[in-house]
């Protein structure tokens, strides 16, 4: 594709190196940002630097955040015994929003992956172990995608974990809520009877 | 949704401002951009501030362009006496990757929409027939949407080039190549039929 300008070109190839986005939506996001005022193209542009350029990383729970402690770690009134392990932000941010959890995170940076390369070295498992290793922490939560990466991924920790004094736990699975029985899978819906709660446990009677 | 950081929240606010982008696709890119090597995410602002900074647009066609008449405008081996009047740069940029057309351009800006608030001195219209007038051009193209709106700025152009000595044609309308015909609508149909063309003509024989 031929295009009328340099910068045109340029902004459009930059766009189309996002995920999901090709040449024919960059341009369609390109010319809509023409279209608007200049604000808030300009806008977009310096948040993206800034974010890249002045990133920080909580160097206890390697969470996204401004300052060297993130804002959930730091946070007096969060319970610091129990730690919640997850394979990123957007995780973090999910299970956050549930407004179920008020401990702390582990952000593990990603799950072992041998198709991508991913092993564990690669994620911070180790610092995992170095935080369990200072007696804190009584209970870890395993908070990965239920897919074979996420389990190997459970497996390996719970491994790394086996000779410290910790509780190990893994959220639960089972139908989803508002999920027909018809259309569930066979093991999700055999893990859920195997998994079967007390009906009072259940809805906190 | 709450960010573990302002920068972060900056981002994804703003790249939530493009036409369908959500939060958490926002949130998906951004993240996206945080894995990626630091000369991505800048390449990218910095590409749209640029753009937005200093972009140009001819001042004969209304193409965007880095110079102030634009490279088609600009180019002598295009025919000069005959103009393809488009909607926006998206439409030149698909007229100009079918290779069929070696004159000018004369981009609207868009189309008249009473629905959206756009008459006709909201586009380029007056200095298409500024253009008209000097009598160089031979043959006015009208390459717009088969939409309502399209059919009314064609006919609003149509009657404001009524008085000068100028070949209005349009673009052709009819099943598009690899249709079946048995799924095409009736008025598409029916108008192919009514405007048929010589066999020996449409394979140019």
């Amino acid at each position: 594709m031929e295009y009328p300008s340099i910068l045109l070109e340029n902004a459009v190839n930059e766009f189309s190196k996002l995920p999901g986005i090709g040449k024919k939506t960059a341009l369609r996001l390109v010319l809509h940002l023409l279209r608007q005022k200049e604000e808030i193209g300009v806008g977009l542009g310096s948040a993206i630097i800034e974010l890249r350029q002045n990133i920080n990383y909580c160097k206890v729970c390697h969470n996204i955040s401004d300052t060297d402690v993130c804002g959930l770690c730091a946070n007096p009134s969060r319970d610091n015994t129990i730690v919640c392990v997850v394979e990123n932000v957007k995780e973090l941010i999910a299970v956050e929003n549930t407004m179920q959890f008020r401990g702390l995170y582990h952000v593990l940076g990603g799950i072992i992956s041998p198709m991508d390369g991913v092993g564990p070295a690669d994620l911070e498992i180790d610092s995992l172990c170095n935080r369990v290793a200072t007696g804190q922490i009584k209970e870890v939560i395993l908070a990965l995608s239920t897919t074979m990466e996420g389990d190997t991924t459970n497996f390996y920790i719970f491994r790394k974990l086996a000779n410290y004094e910790v509780k190990i736990s893994i959220i639960a699975r089972g139908i989803s809520i508002g999920d027909e029985l018809e259309y569930a899978d066979e093991v999700t819906l055999g893990r859920s009877i195997l998994n079967r709660t007390l009906f009072n446990e259940a809805f906190k009677l």
